[in-house]
């Protein structure tokens, strides 16, 4: 089980000292999409130069152009890029294709798709290699997680690796990990925390 | 009608060349996709600050975090903002309040939106300025166009303007003229030919 430290709602000079603060709990650093939009590339740039042995994720979130968004991701340092699971079929094979020709990965993230598990089996004949089930923060609340869809994921998925993201915290860690996801997505619920390290340390201490 | 010129696979300082070449047959600039992954909100700021005059578009596809996207957007100058059709109501509602704290505009991107019509009616009650029906460049070809959803789409809306995209150029621009769009989304149609403003200009003269 991974720990993504996702990095959204910061300037890169955050992004950074976080990281720093966090690296020997974080498996992959995500470069989060307002990040992306806040500084392009020279995000993944930066992060990537500072950190080479660091798995970098970028969430650019493609719906269109995929082939060529994702190369300016991979061009840039990232070793996986994610692209909507609402996308187009053809967006997410030129995802794929400029993974194979970067020898990236690829993450098919299903935030607001509504029948998840036909989308999965699409999805998995496509050559993918993570699918991330998320709920957007926007609609994150009491009764909104993403652990029903997890359970569901884990259930059908075949080759594809699981990833889980949306108000990821302490208080809901050991449900989430009861499911066993490969990757586990926090931002918040690390980074709201006076000490963040210690956020993070007992969150990967409930890792399998 | 107005002419919405995109900026999508592009460098910067080809955008600029572009703009500049073309500036006075185009009413609104458009910072692509692309082009906002690779430079971040410096893209924006850039084009904004050479043409403050101009009417600047973020193309943004927002689909979560919608007020803290849009604000980067709208901070860094840009007049309107796209989020996705596909968004949750809320990402809508959060870029729609972003845009009235800025009084700067919202445009709904119906990319991937199976459903027009229905979207359409739900969009038209958050109070967003613009729709746009975009066929996505990766599923263009001769059977692929947004003609048919612009025909839809402007007989139902009521308060929104509409705007048009993917895959026009001359050959279909009397088409999409018929059907009297607010803003006509224009990119490769113009900018992949030898002469860039003699192309916009065949194009314009068409318009209502």
């Amino acid at each position: 089980m991974k720990l993504q430290l996702s990095l959204d709602q910061v300037e890169l000079e955050e992004a950074l000292d976080y990281i720093e603060e966090i690296k020997d709990l974080t498996d992959i650093v995500e470069v989060g999409t307002p990040l992306a939009l806040k500084y392009g590339r020279i995000a993944v740039q930066e992060i990537k130069k500072k950190y080479p042995q660091k798995t970098l994720l970028a969430d650019y979130k493609i719906i269109d152009g995929g082939n060529y968004e994702a190369s300016i991701a991979f061009d840039a340092g990232a070793d996986i890029v994610t692209v909507l699971g609402l996308a187009d079929i053809a967006t997410i094979n030129g995802t794929v294709t400029a993974a194979r020709t970067f020898q990236k990965k690829t993450m098919v993230d299903l935030i607001g798709v509504g029948e998840i598990a036909e989308r999965i089996q699409v999805i998995e004949t496509l050559g993918v290699d993570y699918v991330c089930v998320h709920t957007a923060m926007d609609v994150q609340n009491g009764s909104n997680s993403p652990i029903d869809a997890l359970k569901l994921a884990k259930s059908i998925v075949k080759n594809m690796k699981v990833a889980v993201a949306g108000g990821i915290r302490l208080e809901n860690i050991d449900e989430v990990v009861r499911y066993d996801p490969e990757i586990v997505i926090i931002g918040t619920g690390i980074l709201s925390k006076p000490d963040r390290y210690q956020a993070a340390l007992e969150i990967v201490q409930r890792f399998k």
